[in-house]
């Protein structure tokens, strides 16, 4: 799942989906209309979103750059969870 | 484990315990020595390493601030890991 770009930023929510679909979205966004490219993982896709930035860092090199890694915590249902939100920028 | 603290840094390194024995020894920490604690969490320990975080900021408020969060890669036993390094400073 992932919302349309606010602007030039895309946002991919890291849910069950391999991870190999995640990295087709991000490449395609960034060709295409995204500046910007939001990683968010909550809770166990956490590690998979750190994971998926690794993996498009070694694929593009240094046609992208980390702009910001932001951590905390969300309400959801009730339940407070952990997340991390990966911002990749294009050079 | 956790590693001797360098200066006034001290390293813990997520491992399997139960997260409230890093929360205490994190606590313990800061009340001594330590000005600056590295949560450092590798592949499925990274969620807990900002569950960690989460926890502390929680417990100490506004006596410690979020100083640094680095994440990427490291080649262990030749497979290559993600990992986070969160650096929490006393205020």
């Amino acid at each position: 799942m992932s919302t349309a770009p606010t602007g030039n930023t895309k946002t991919i929510v890291l849910g069950n989906r391999p991870l190999r679909e995640y990295v087709l979205e991000a490449i395609v966004s960034l060709n295409r209309e995204a500046d910007v490219i939001e990683i968010l993982g909550r809770g166990r896709h956490i590690h998979r979103a750190v994971t998926l930035y690794n993996t498009l860092a070694s694929r593009l090199g240094d046609r992208v750059t980390l702009k910001n890694v932001e951590i905390g915590s969300l309400l959801i249902k009730g339940r407070r969870v952990s997340y991390i939100k990966i911002s990749i920028a294009k050079k």
